[in-house]
């Protein structure tokens, strides 16, 4: 260890910018899209309006926006080319693996800088689209062509399955949508907001965004819950499970996040979805697994404010969506593009370089090569 | 403007960690690899010795480093479901484009977290290879198929162009390599690190990265100091054409970094080598632009301490080894997979996601949709 500056590792508590996009109150508990409390918004506006709120600071005229839903609906159809990459992915590729790829596919030179809402709209419409392509080829079957007349969580749906689906599930998954388009500063987008401080083209910044969501520690694991939920099996099964993995220091998922110290809006709002929409043996078993890992957790780190984190209840309700595990942070993404579009047209508005320093703490300099060069001087 | 928390809008001087790999003495003009300085190492090392010194931390027991030698040859030959992705890319994408889908692409699971020195030489080694790939076919040419018994810089030219190089623009390009390696703290290489922090594998780390050096103001401009080199067209227009742009406050390419408030010791070293091997009246032109611009810009910021940067001697360098303009910031990628991987290790060796703050000046939570919701509730 060396005397120099202090060294901020994990950058906590340090505040790189300032945003007007949204506001996360760890201690409170709040998440805030531009003034518009979450809990106040969720369920109920469409994902149409939420990035309509988001990207332009106030809400549309009606219900839903139809500026955005003609924008999504415009820009549904992928360029050939870009539809070329998608169909040469391995089909084994995991459909996280495959989203960063088709994102980057996106930046042809036509995402430029800086972003525009425009680019904005047509990364949010392509990512779903171009993402069902994906999976719709890698089993086997045959895309499905773009619905028009659908919202922009049905048309993922039909891509999806072939099939609109129930009113019920379309407006469950609207609101997973609304609740995770935008989270104040978190990994990824500070990730876009690097690429944008060096103005690199837009559609590097979201694929930068992706390949940072993509950790577990981030965006990478809601399908953890679900294998959780199948491990314990059943609610009687839930102390003796929950206290063992406890026991033995294993991680449970679905629990604590580094900003909030309280219960997260949008697990709140999450578990009433899923009450109305999950079935209800699946949505008793995972408040069973949920009361019995917040009294472990809580026994054992009893100073840790440990609540309840997004990923839980977010498992639970995209199960009742009917996604497969492996799209849970993949739809995690197709969400956020709004928020990160707010954020890279706020970063382009007042930019500046985004580089920080790091210590040098390695041998002095003064070493000497051991030997004569070999050669090889031009 | 709100009284919060101070905000550190690029985050100059915040200091997010503490790194063994190399050492930027921005006010002395040094750039050291694991305690040696770089103009002590070029030109001479191959770069097969300065990856080994980069990742491990000692020079090799010989020169090239056998070890990376032979794993950097062994890996070599990509997947053939990564190729397929790289023959989907349409011609028309610039290299840069291709190379972060081509980065993505080598992300099928193979990299995973944490990252391994192993599948840093393969980063090392495919890069390169893939990217020659997506040239020669975007180019209408067959690719060129590696070739074991050649170095690192050598076979990349050679399946670049077909034929072994000349032995000078070889050592030139291995030269420039060794310099460009690594660079401290950088915005592409602190995206990196941000992907590792989330647990993300190391193919989706080094994908943020270059979409990060993309932008102009990080990696992405040497091919402009070409192109004024072009446009300025001989020594005797030189001062008339720079005083012109300097009057009409155009930022001139080439000029002025970040760190460096002195001479940055890669472009010292390059503007020897390019004095070797660049056409002698390129040269000229180039040694009287860089006189007329740093007289020019002194003249106009006397207080901005603005030196050439490494673009501007990488350009007439890259220049002089063959390499069109649009592979130059590809080929500085090339170079920095070996700083990638060095911190990638580095910061996977002692984890924590990072993460700041934003301060949120936005409206005031409590503002109300102004109408009822207009259904979807699930």
């Amino acid at each position: 260890m060396s005397a120099g500056p202090p060294v901020s590792k994990g950058l906590d508590h340090i505040v790189v910018d300032r945003s007007s996009i949204s506001w996360v109150g760890g201690e409170t508990g709040d998440l805030v899209y531009r003034g518009f409390d979450v809990r106040d918004l969720v369920p109920g506006i469409p994902y149409e309006s939420a990035v309509h709120l988001i990207l332009q600071g106030d809400p549309p005229p009606v219900d839903p926006s139809p500026e955005v839903t003609e924008a999504l609906r415009q820009h549904r159809a992928p360029r050939p080319a870009v539809e070329r990459v998608v169909d040469a992915l391995a089909p084994s590729l995991s459909p996280l693996d495959a989203l960063r790829t088709i994102l980057s596919a996106l930046g042809d030179g036509s995402f430029g800088y800086p972003p525009t809402i425009e680019q904005g709209y047509r990364l949010i419409a392509q990512t779903p689209v171009l993402l069902a392509r994906f999976v719709r080829r890698a089993g086997g079957r045959d895309p499905v062509a773009a619905q028009p007349h659908l919202s922009h969580a049905e048309n993922y749906l039909t891509m999806l399955t072939g099939e609109v689906p129930p009113p019920e599930r379309a407006a469950a998954l609207d609101a997973y949508l609304v609740l995770l388009a935008d989270h104040g500063m978190n990994a990824s987008t500070f990730a876009l907001r690097i690429a944008v401080s060096t103005q690199s083209d837009f559609a590097s910044a979201a694929t930068a965004a992706l390949a940072v969501l993509k950790g577990p520690v981030h965006g990478g694991a809601p399908s953890r819950v679900s294998d959780m939920l199948d491990a314990v099996g059943s609610p009687d099964q839930a102390d003796r499970w929950i206290q063992e993995k406890v026991a033995d220091g294993e991680v449970l998922m679905g629990f604590g996040h580094r900003a909030y110290k309280t219960d997260d809006p949008r697990a709140v709002v999450l578990h009433g979805i899923a009450k109305r929409v999950a079935d209800p043996a699946r949505f008793e078993l995972a408040e069973t697994v949920e009361r019995s890992a917040l009294a472990a957790l809580r026994a054992a780190k009893p100073n840790a404010r440990l609540y309840t984190n997004v990923e839980f209840w977010s498992a639970v309700v995209l199960e009742a969506v009917g996604l497969p595990r492996e799209l849970f942070t993949p739809t995690f993404a197709v969400a956020r593009t709004a928020g990160w579009t707010a954020h890279a047209l706020e970063q382009a508005a007042n930019n500046r370089l985004i580089r920080p320093d790091i210590e040098y703490v390695g041998p002095a300099k003064g070493r000497r090569w051991p030997r004569p060069f070999a050669g090889r001087v031009p």
